[in-house]
């Protein structure tokens, strides 16, 4: 069976709301990083950087929250999070996969930290770049693939809910706002938010 | 065919070092960022971002380096490039695939801008984390997945070429020097300096 590595309040809630999603059997271990958990040697085997979240399914074990969704929606095309590969949605799919971490999260860096880099150098661009990008992107929905609920809402909409809803780093905008209820509106989304908040 | 999107001495080197590897056919579409190509409203329509490199496979499009090694490794199985989905190297495949955005992307823009920020809420921990779980990893070898050489090994390899050898922000240790001499090695990686540097 499927075992989940994580922690409360943590970015572990992607994760979970993905296998809430999926419909898949699984089990969550406790790694409470309040505790030190993830630096245990027999985690830290699981994953190197000690971090939350993990995943290991039988010989199969990986880190880093958005490949994670992407192992977990390939591996069980039934639960379909995620366009076979012959589809030519998969290419948007995978785009937004990434966006999370190569655009995303560095943009929230930038927020958090009032960074300064040429947008030219930046990987993001810059936070206004990265959120007005999203913004247009959304104004289509109802998701980012139209009407294919996939993992890639799960990545963007679990980091959106955090950016503007819990740690007001980033204005609301209608878009935004529209989405973010779109996704708290599901099932699995509020079972999440009970699990995740530990 | 597919058409790529590039631009010289950029990130694009990635993505032309897969095609290169990937022995399909392919067009590269000179979209130089020094003459604001990648501004053009045609462009945008591909990649909003505006930034190269992007990928335009029939009806599919995307951008993010990392997501279109992803995307053509998946979409042309016989380039040998991804593990199966149910292969349980698909994992640790993925775990690197995304590595190199959500780890030593933001690694290097940390030694690069000296960003002080605590490891515990930092996605890749810190510089010195990244590298030394990069480095226990290398040492194993020869690749990422063992003897199979992967996209994993492109957008680890290619950053890690550009980050110890192009821009000398990482000091070299003895398992990046061997795993980018292997990488420097291939008739492709040979390709794709000739064709990168424009
Ligand atoms: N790049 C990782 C980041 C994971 C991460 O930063 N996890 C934090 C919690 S949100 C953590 O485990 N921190 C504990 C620590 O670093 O000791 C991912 O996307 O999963
Ligand atoms: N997250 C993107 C980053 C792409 C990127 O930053 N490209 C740079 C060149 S290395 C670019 O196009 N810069 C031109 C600009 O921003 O105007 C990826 O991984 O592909």
């Amino acid at each position: 069976m499927i075992k989940l590595y994580w922690s409360p309040r943590s970015r572990s809630f992607t994760a979970i709301w993905l296998l809430e999603e999926s419909g898949l059997p699984y089990q969550r271990v406790l790694t409470d990083i309040n505790t030190g958990a993830q630096k245990a040697p027999d985690y830290l085997k699981i994953n190197p950087m000690g971090k939350v979240p993990a995943l290991v399914d039988g010989d199969a074990k990986l880190a880093e929250t958005a490949a994670i969704c992407a192992y977990v929606a390939d591996r069980y095309p039934e639960t379909r999070l995620a366009p076979a590969t012959d589809d030519p949605k998969r290419a948007r799919y995978l785009q937004w996969l990434f966006f999370g971490p190569s655009c995303i999260e560095p943009a929230l860096i930038q927020l958090f930290t009032k960074l300064e880099v040429p947008s030219r150098m930046a990987a993001w661009g810059s936070a206004t770049q990265v959120f007005d990008v999203l913004d247009a992107e959304l104004q289509k929905g109802p998701w980012l693939l139209g009407d294919h609920f996939s993992a890639a809402d799960i990545t963007i909409g679990a980091g959106l809910n955090q950016a503007v809803r819990v740690f007001k780093m980033v204005p609301p905008r209608p878009s935004f706002d529209a989405y973010i209820d779109r996704c708290v509106a599901r099932p699995a989304f509020q079972r999440t938010e009970k699990i995740a908040a530990g």
